[in-house]
């Protein structure tokens, strides 16, 4: 395992749990690699140089910058490898290994919320067949959710991951900062945000969508957009986002 | 029960379940009015002048701008009298009765999908201490989270419900369309979006930001806006909502 960050500590857990063999865990980060190393059972290790040539397979999971860097600085002829990347080119594995792939779990990660892989999407794509059976059988082990992927439909993924959870997360944000202006704990709207992805994972939220926008209701619109005459950032979110439901309303023309 | 719209079912079929006596619904519209009434055990009224004088409370559960109207046409001295919009003044009611007040249930609700009111906050106001206490009294029968919230604080909690919801399930869509346009199903990314509301089910969602945007990952902004080239709304949306994130961030700066 290279790399010691949120994806690769879970997905480290994930392998190990299973009983597979994590041989080293890579990280300049002394501290995370020996962490990671101990929940794991493999060897730490903080120098490139010293990468074991006996694994099967090799996952860079490191963050999408740092992976042209160890593309060049190792060479692993034969050995299967692969990275974790929503939106890095399979092809900068080349000139590590001639048989490589990308391993791309679907799933926000933190260190420390341990994550059960079985119901996560597992996006494979592989150099050639053989590769990418022997992906897929792994990724089966951890996953019930394998799919091939090819390399703009995992840009798409990654794209549409954005939408779906960072802004989204986002939007929860901008309402805790909203409830905060008046006391109001976080707590309150919780179930409101359940429910809603609760809604999405029946439905599709094309058919779901409700409030002020998706009404044209201008007057209460006109309502909030006052209230955030304050905060212009929060203020031109809003009127963007409720044209963009508007519009895609034929209701509303 | 005034009215006979999404939240009207609901929350008719939850006073009904627990055995409150729903005397009529309301509605101009015959055939729902007809459906929800046969729900209930209750009369159906198409004609506001055929409003009953026996009921111990009167819920006009209709959208916004429809809220003044009713309240012009009726009068019900000394009969407790609320509305149920997250936006709109108590004092519209005073016209109607001088015991009124607001029960808004923080949520977001479909005539179809029944919805259980026992950890759905809602949120009191009243032109009086008498009146709130019955309000609360009568709210607890079917929630667990009842408070008493201020003109200023409702509206603040419509507004940031607007971001949590509303505008989160429209973040689901642009995901929706991103995906098809790729030709992949939207379910790849559901157990995604069941992990970002559950983290926030947990904790702040200032604290769990993840994404380019957050670690300012000009690269692959870059790559989503380019992505994005034919769609200008989502564009925009992409760049303008990055920006804010990045923004948010002290780490950027």
């Amino acid at each position: 395992m290279i790399g010691s960050g949120n994806l690769a500590t879970q997905l480290a857990k994930a392998f190990h749990r299973k009983g597979k063999n994590i041989l080293q865990v890579v990280s300049r980060r002394r501290e995370a690699a020996g962490l990671l190393a101990g929940l794991t059972g493999a060897k730490p290790v903080t120098d490139l140089q010293q990468l074991s040539r006996d694994a099967d397979l090799y996952i860079i999971a490191v963050s999408d910058d740092a992976i042209p860097e160890i593309a060049k600085a190792v060479s692993l002829p034969d050995r299967l490898v692969v990275h974790t990347s929503g939106s890095v080119d399979q092809e900068v594995l080349k000139q590590v290994s001639d048989r490589y792939g990308v391993f791309y779990p679907l799933q926000t990660f933190s260190k420390t919320r341990d994550i059960d892989f079985s119901d996560i999407p597992v996006c494979i794509e592989a150099s050639d067949e053989q590769c990418f059976d022997q992906l897929a059988a792994l990724a089966g082990e951890i996953s019930d959710d394998v799919r091939k992927v090819n390399s703009m439909q995992r840009q798409a993924i990654h794209l549409a991951a954005v939408f779906a959870s960072n802004f989204t997360n986002y939007m929860y944000r901008c309402a805790e900062d909203i409830l905060k202006s008046e006391n109001i704990p976080f707590d309150i709207i919780r179930p409101l945000i359940r429910e809603t992805a609760k809604k999405a994972g029946q439905q599709s939220p094309a058919l779901t969508q409700t409030g002020p926008a998706v009404r044209n209701d201008r007057r209460i619109i006109e309502k909030h957009l006052q209230l955030l005459k304050n905060d212009p950032g929060k203020r031109e979110l809003y009127a963007i986002i409720s044209e963009l439901i508007a519009r895609n309303n034929p209701k509303n023309f």
